[in-house]
């Protein structure tokens, strides 16, 4: 396995010297975010992935999960490693005060997670799906409940799951079958199959609180009729004390192309013990608030998987002879040149290196919006925060998972054959971040929510309010001496971006299929947009630290380089995503469905 | 897994209303490829893939290979297949009939390895290599060497194998350390550690067959110094008969990410006997005979596992209810609509199709330049189809390969949640893909050899054989009533390939580092015009074909509206590549080795 180094200064140059962080939670209040916190949590949670969760990764990864008669035990270390975890308090971080959380900014609690993700994602999904059903507790939960579960699930001795797929449905949660029947003492007794469930059944805490979508036996039809309940595994008494086993338990686990350390659960209810949360038939509501959260984090998985994967690629290709290079040997003592002067393995490095840092960028200034949604005093900012997340949460979910892909392939293409073999780990990237192009709503349906619901639904309003900020740093820098080029480059794009999204508007109108169409491509095109206008800032702030002679000029001058990379070689494919987007869609409608195999 | 069928009526539509693979036969001479023989390998090939070798792909993933102890034994059933394929005669379908073979062209060969790969790519590793070992004895063998190993490896009673990685080399075979001292009875002495090797050990075959690549020991330094030899596992007498167990031994084998069924041997050579084949320290020469058959071979992997990927991708699509078709219900007596009405999915699809269909016209057309390279009598002739081939091949090794990968993840895509569990097979094929990207050369060094080798290093004398076709196609067609906007598109790029050529020849004078900095990309530029290329030649006989009234109208309109979409919405990725190939290498190579991570 690649050994995984928290890419500190990186990060830090996106806190300190591109967002500000500091500043931006004095504005906001957020008195606990000291620069010696930021710094502590740096320190100690790096430390704490690099030295605990990363050395699981691999044996994780062979050992997988192993259920047996309803048990599943995760594989050897991992108990371990989540009660050091638990025991340094590092589930709360982000979490409210009131039930035992140190209350600091979702922005930090994300650098926490970066790290844990890129160390040992199957590990993190553990408290990742924890601290989602947390949120909808948080969000949802009458008193009664927020004091019943949340201290537990922030210190971590319970942990979470959300139970929405059954076997005939992911996407359409509309036709779920699973039932919830009232009981007399208020309570409901749920009944169904879910699967996928993620952290449904293992051993790390001592009791799972299940969030599972069913209909009560009134409800509509459709999405308007699922109602949000809270199962626990163990029934707790009024103190919160673990009391009986609840009527559900794991039938089987999955055996998955990746993440094999990660439990994937069939959940079978068997007329548990639920408890509504929030209202009746406004389910689907309640779980979309964990799932803003979870898709952030699932586009997270792009960026972590991709870092541990490049890290792996720089170390190698320093490392491993190959032929000599063209222009004349590197390493002439040696008996081939390090594979690291070949063009092509830098083509490789630097596409790996510009989708990471720029993802990061993108991930840094969507969490600081999640800040601002949490945290402002003033209901406008709040609600531009809100807008701004509300339109960024699918790019990241898509766009940083998509590239992901493309970055741990090439990581494991610049190892050639070794690449392939599982002791290296390469491939392992590979396969842990497929599933993230999948889950917490497949590209495809991200793609629909950007395009259909969030940019169409608001007749373009949220994709203005991300545009002129674009268009505002354009027109700020349109002179700027060394990086006017790229500018006009991306003000061009970004024109384009509006001219597009009319189109496809225009079109839509007489057919929304239009919109499903042009879809995945939007993303896509959106998704580099938007990169590109945080390599610009990334670009101006080393230019500017450059011209102020820093004496850190080799990293700065790496951040340009990069920058430039990026403009030249892979911001161009948005012509191809265009095109596709024009094409339209009667293409794609015209054949029947048995024309498709003849 | 899905359930693969033999895609007979596309293979049929290349073989006969495309390609004229029967009027070649007769121009080439190859009278016993009749069309009686044409339907029997169509017809009995397909059922023995269908019925026997599918049923064992999904199985021999979980099962893998064992190793005990220098023992290699294969997933169960993988024998028996073995047995019966030996049995069929199938291993000789288009070898020597001095040597037992059918004597059949090779593009007959092909169809019959296009299945066996879609159907099983692992087990079809074993003969696969036998038939790359076979052609280098064939072509740089002795008499005695041919007479001695020959008629053994065409019955399949024998195997083959290729030695060429070792754990400091792969690509830079110039360093190997494998050596070979001269014995007294003109034998060589093999030591060294070979890895990687396919179907190094296994329980198939009475013996096998290793062709190794050592250096003599006066041998020059580099590729100049390296020599073939062929080291039987058993020692043959001279009858043929086999005898004592030669010094070469399977020390382990790898575990992989995919094709987990394919033994990937350490072979550690301890004083081994082994056979010059060939002249002294033209080794590599003799290896390169293989390779190219290899690379074909190689590329149709991708094909293979896209053809397999797309049937359960339709099937699923077709079958799986989920959410309403956004322009109204089109099941209304279903829960939800078949996937298959949303465009996305189509997209998904499509592409896939458009891939797949395209990939085969290019290696049928590819599979006939070798019948013609081996059969024709005019040496003009043969020397045309040997310039196309070269420049062909690494277009076939790494583009089939590329677009191999990209369907495999899109039929997983399409099966959501379900494509990431093993049973459903989905994500096997992915894996099993993957390797075809960097084996057999990686697909950067296919580009460096297509850039810098064949165009390149033939002035442009190979590019220009085959934009020659193209122009000519294009003049031809230019007024075509329906397709001529299709055709101006081809034509465009066609007259852009040579001008980026030249762009990256020029440059190269000055920097050859331009050559690696643009490979990758040209290469991919070449393959997408390529592909249009065919996908205009299919347009045009179905166009034809509806014309004329056919019967079959939907096979022939879903051919037309496939050649749309590759020409809507994937040819133009041509501009993404055209714009990397332009970047040039200064940004590529501005870093120090340091500053990748800082």
């Amino acid at each position: 396995m690649p050994e995984y180094k928290a890419p500190l200064r990186d990060m830090r140059f996106l806190i300190d010297e591109v967002f500000d962080f500091h500043g931006r939670y004095q504005a906001l209040g957020a008195s606990d975010a000291t620069p010696d916190m930021v710094a502590a949590i740096l320190d100690e949670g790096s430390k704490f992935c690099e030295q605990v969760l990363a050395p699981l990764n691999r044996s994780g990864d062979e050992e997988g999960c192993h259920f047996d008669n309803g048990v599943v035990t995760t594989p050897k270390g991992f108990k371990e490693a989540y009660a050091q975890y638990v025991e340094g308090g590092w589930n709360g971080v982000a979490s409210d005060p009131a039930y035992g959380g140190q209350g600091l900014p979702h922005s930090l609690g994300l650098l926490l997670s970066e790290m844990i993700g890129a160390s040992n994602v199957s590990w993190g999904m553990y408290p990742g799906l924890t601290r989602g059903a947390m949120s909808a507790i948080h969000a949802h939960g009458s008193q009664a409940q927020k004091d019943l579960y949340l201290a537990r699930m922030t210190a971590g001795t319970w942990t979470g799951t959300m139970c929405l797929t059954e076997p005939h449905c992911g996407t359409d949660l509309g036709i779920i079958k699973t039932r919830a029947v009232p009981n007399a003492d208020g309570s409901h007794a749920i009944s169904g199959t879910k699967i996928f469930i993620s952290a449904g059944e293992h051993d790390l805490s001592e009791n799972i609180v299940h969030l599972v979508l069913a209909k009560l036996p009134d409800a509509p039809a459709g999405t308007k009729g699922i109602s949000l309940f809270i199962v626990p595994k163990f029934l707790p008494d009024a103190e919160g004390n673990v009391g009986a086993r609840n009527a559900v338990s794991c039938g089987s686990i999955e055996h998955k192309m990746g993440i094999k350390a990660s439990a994937t659960c069939v959940m079978n209810f068997d007329g548990a013990t639920g408890y509504l949360i929030g209202e009746p038939n406004k389910g689907l509501h309640c779980m979309f608030t964990m799932m803003n959260h979870a898709r952030l984090g699932t586009g997270m998985q792009g960026l972590c998987l991709g870092e541990t994967s490049y890290q792996g690629a720089v170390r190698y290709a320093r490392e491993r002879l190959q032929m000599r290079s063209l222009t004349g040997p590197k390493a002439p003592d040696k008996p081939a040149d390090p594979i690291i002067v070949h063009p092509d393995v830098r083509r490789m490095l630097l596409t790996m290196k510009a989708f990471n840092e720029g993802n990061r960028a993108l991930a840094y200034f969507t969490a600081q919006l999640l800040d601002t949604e949490h945290l402002s005093q003033d209901a406008a900012e709040r609600e531009r925060a809100a807008d701004l997340l509300a339109f960024l949460t699918p790019i990241c979910k898509a766009f940083m998972t998509e590239t992901g892909q493309e970055v741990t392939n090439l990581g494991m293409q610049v190892y050639g054959g070794h690449g392939y073999i599982r002791e290296w780990g390469m491939e392992q990237l590979v396969r842990d971040c497929r599933i993230a192009q999948i889950y917490e709503g497949t590209n495809g349906i991200q793609a629909l929510d950007l395009l259909g619901r969030k940019v169409l639904g608001s007749q373009g309003k949220l994709l203005r309010g991300f545009t002129k900020l674009v268009h505002q740093l354009c027109q700020a820098q349109a002179e700027h001496p060394q990086l006017k080029g790229q500018v006009a480059q991306l003000a061009a794009l970004n024109a384009q971006w509006g001219e597009l999204t009319q189109q496809v508007g225009l079109a839509a109108m007489k057919n929304a299929d239009e919109v499903g169409a042009a879809s995945v491509d939007y993303l896509m095109f959106s998704g580099y947009v938007t990169l590109a206008y945080f390599w610009l800032r990334i670009a101006l702030v080393a230019r500017e630290k450059l011209d102020a002679g820093s004496g850190e000029a080799a990293f700065y001058e790496a951040k340009l380089a990069t920058a430039d990379f990026y403009f030249s070689r892979l911001l161009p494919r948005t012509a191809a995503h265009a095109a596709a987007i024009q094409a339209g869609a009667a293409g794609l409608m015209s054949l029947s469905a048995e024309q498709f195999s003849l």
